[in-house]
């Protein structure tokens, strides 16, 4: 039985949603980050680093979501979600979730998260203000060059949807126009429509504008 | 025949490392960051995020690095860069290289590169003074818990080592104080051992303190 880590509102809804794809058996389990629980001694052994989402497997425990997505779809492979022994579309799905961690939800994390790479109260709002503007640009890349449609990879439905489905859910939160981004909010919409989507959504408690 | 584009002193080396360590065939094409060639519409019609890397294969072009990373692995499983077929170990794989690019990169980034976030000449100031603080507790965690050695997953040599190298070879412009971290300057001295980093870090003719 695997166990994830989640709080509502934060990338984990990726994993959960892809453990639900796959119907895997797994637990989720709530941590509080109104009390902070993400600090606490007890969820630290779990995951040093402090947030979520992490999951507890039969072997190891891993954090990270595009290791988590790509275990999902290699420990469940009837699932199909990902093409996993073609070393050049499996790079794509990489390349697309890889862009979603390492650019797209940084961009967002300067809104809430400031305070992660400044101490100036200024100096966080300064981060604040060019937000709109970042996190548009990255969502003007994906609407117009890597979401292909129906799905981000195409045909095939992935790991790569769930991910940019929950990271999208933030757009307007983001200040990001959301009438400049069509195709992103039927995907949004194409999601929601899933089953699995939906549970997944329901179980956290997690508001989709 | 793959082509990388790559500029000293990025994240590129990290690619380049790999595909010499794989025996690839490939060509290394240099992107002039001096002249900013990145933005030139030439470079943006190979990768629209006017970023390094880029790996143009005989079917797609590839960007961000843990896909890259994963793709040579992949395409050249001679090699035995990564754990393919172990869905638990490749996550783990996965894992450190995910958090090298969403959180220890950007840790880094934000000292040379902070009009990417904010506009405001004292806020960039403000992320600059928080780099050391940042890339420190990075550096400490990849020391104390992620860092198994002799190599990253410990006896056997994957892609996260030639990722670890090229973002620890930023430490000292960083402020990092490199006495705290031994097991990781005891890493980068391995790697530069190894003919295959010497090789690629000889062709871009990037300084390693």
């Amino acid at each position: 039985m695997l166990k994830l880590y989640y709080a509502p509102g934060t990338c984990a809804l990726a994993t959960h949603i892809a453990l639900e794809e796959a119907g895997a058996p797994y637990e989720a389990v709530l941590v509080d980050f109104r009390s902070q629980s993400q600090r606490n001694p007890e969820y630290l052994a779990v995951n040093p680093k402090g947030r979520v989402p992490a999951l507890v497997t039969e072997k190891v425990t891993l954090t990270e979501t595009p290791a988590l997505l790509c275990f999902v779809a290699q420990r469940f492979p009837k699932s199909n979600l990902a093409p996993l022994n073609d070393p050049f579309a499996l790079a794509q799905v990489q390349e697309f979730n890889s862009y979603l961690c390492s650019t797209v939800h940084v961009a967002h994390a300067h809104r809430m998260r400031g305070t992660r790479w400044a101490d100036d109260a200024a100096a966080i709002e300064a981060m604040k203000r060019k937000v709109p503007s970042n996190v548009t640009d990255c969502f003007d890349l994906i609407e117009q060059k890597l979401l292909r449609g129906p799905w981000v990879m195409g045909d095939q439905y992935t790991i790569c949807d769930p991910y940019l489905f929950t990271i999208a859910s933030w757009i307007e939160g983001d200040g990001v126009d959301t009438t400049l981004v069509p195709r992103v909010m039927d995907h949004r919409a194409r999601m929601l429509a899933r089953p699995a989507v939906q549970r997944a959504v329901a179980a956290e408690g997690t508001q989709i504008p």
